[in-house]
């Protein structure tokens, strides 16, 4: 008999980012992590598991091509469910193999995925999504497990921050190399605080580095070493400064830390360029805010689009100025958010 | 008897840069550097040294008010000369103070000096500047040194960078602490490799960091010291590109080179940001052009405008292109240039 369930997962973003991997595919970070998850900005996942009639398990074993098990994957938008892009519809299947075999289950799946917001720009999209594929997939397969183990099975879909987006509030992930270690662990509840993100979209077409290729390529930067030394003072400041809901204290970390992403990205070799016009006219505009008065921090993910912080009060003045810059395409205003949670409003 | 000089002194753009000072009074620098001298982009400074009545050399030390001297500095302009702003009299007479103690003059200057570029905008201005002032200070106190003297007095107005463009063609500035070694020397000449610098003014507004506070700032950057570690190779295939002419080879280190100043920069405590949206743009016109088979690379001192350097033959195309650019307000073409000059076309 077949089964279903459908998934929404939130996006996150990071605070101390998680940045090179010791093993990208497995999603082990090199460093810990800490995350604000997301409310609005969510993936939507159904699955539908199948028993095979052959009573066989999964056959693609992980990083082989992934063509034999006959899983379909559905991109769901407002004309109805497409295809999937062959790159895309790949890693999901990787993901369903690797979840297939584990549980040892003789089934095909059906999937059809959707986001609230623009995929592939440096919105955690991956990790919303594989958070949901998982959650779904795992529920399909009508398994009950506890959220550390979910949160291992979303990171081990090679998408790390995928293990944050199985927790609400404030979530931090251990780094590697003990890979056992590495499940997603609360700092504090969404109500605890309340904090905004409001993300300035710069351009919402996928960008041209993966975040996979980047873990890969970061860790070659003359400067590498150097920032994970740094991190320990950083994670320590973020999580004293959620544990007191001190905005001031927490502030410049995380606007430190999205710079510092990109500083190893530009040093790389070959350097990654993620930084578009449009992401320093931002930067620039939320220092002149701070200036004026208004407390907001930047950060940036993996991508071109950057997401301010701060606090209800200052929300309105900083979504009026973003809005205002030509560069600006869209304004999405989202906060902290209680985490994933299942649906019945299938998109199979 | 007054005595009076005119001295033409180029800017110059560095491959290696200058960045971080163990004295930046006294322009000493943290690590060696290298440039190509400009041929275009040039200051031209007039100096008439008077007698004083009194028979008393300078007044002011240096690092004091310099209101003492009654020295006269000018700005030449299309419509004659008009008085300099205060801030940057007061550099030119903190400099003529020191010639004037050193060589225990008892005059008093005016002086008159022009650009023939946007000034205090990353194009070298202060080098160019202080180089040319110097020069036709020392003429007009009657005085003939040599070129190494000369670097080392133009270095001491606190532009390190004024110390390489007292020489033409390619020129090497050792680092510090050793004070007296650090003055230009010879890599190659103007004549020896054609190389051109296309210059992507993105901003002709003085920038809001100056060097000078640059180089007192960088050196906190939790970066700073990897950056000195990884100059010693960098430098060996700067000289060696300029040695065997080789610009496949000198290219990728002057881009890494560029990029590395502002990493630096920007993880300096407080940070400083020197681009803007323009500056992202022409970087990546800059690969853009590689990948179509047009080598060219580009560079930035500290300010927000690219200088790409390309070979004679591609010179046309990379003009073409960044003219094309809607942030792109100028693009001055310059090239490798022979070093200063006296003229008699005097602006006093």
């Amino acid at each position: 008999m077949s089964s279903r369930a459908t998934a929404v997962a939130p996006a996150n973003i990071a605070f101390i980012k998680y940045w090179g991997a010791h093993d990208v595919e497995r999603g082990v970070p090199m460093n810990p992590s800490v995350s604000m998850t997301l409310s609005r900005c969510v993936s939507i996942c159904t699955v539908e598991a199948h028993p095979r009639e052959d009573g066989r398990s999964g056959v693609a074993p992980h990083g082989e091509d992934c063509d034999g098990v006959g899983d379909e994957i559905l991109l769901a938008g407002p004309d109805g469910n497409r295809p999937a892009p062959e790159f895309f519809a790949c890693r999901i299947r990787d993901h369903l193999d690797r979840l297939r075999k584990l549980f040892d289950a003789a089934v095909t799946f059906r999937v059809a995925t959707k986001n609230s917001f623009p995929a592939g720009a440096g919105l955690a999209s991956s990790a919303s999504g594989f958070a949901a594929l998982t959650l779904a997939a795992v529920r399909a397969l009508g398994l009950d497990l506890a959220t550390d183990e979910l949160s291992v099975l979303a990171r081990r879909s090679g998408s790390g921050s995928a293990a944050r987006s199985v927790l609400g509030g404030f979530v931090e992930l251990p780094g590697g190399p003990d890979e056992g270690d590495v499940y997603a662990r609360p700092l504090a509840g969404a109500a605890d605080w309340d904090l905004r993100d409001v993300i300035a979209v710069v351009a919402s077409e996928p960008k041209s580095v993966s975040s996979r290729e980047g873990h890969r390529r970061v860790v070659s930067s003359p400067y590498y070493r150097e920032r994970l030394a740094l991190l320990p003072g950083r994670l320590a400041t973020v999580r004293d400064a959620i544990e007191r809901r001190d905005f001031h204290l927490l502030g410049p970390v995380v606007e430190e830390e999205g710079i510092d992403l990109h500083l190893v990205a530009m040093s790389a070799i070959p350097p990654i360029f993620y930084w578009l016009p449009g992401t320093l006219q931002v930067l620039e505009t939320v220092r002149m805010l701070r200036l004026e008065g208004i407390e907001a921090y930047s950060t940036m993910d993996a991508g071109p689009n950057v997401h301010v912080i701060c606090r209800p009060s200052e929300e309105a003045s900083v979504v009026d100025r973003l809005g205002q810059l030509e560069s600006v395409r869209e304004v999405i205003c989202d906060g902290v958010g209680p985490g994933p949670r299942f649906s019945e409003d299938h998109l199979l």
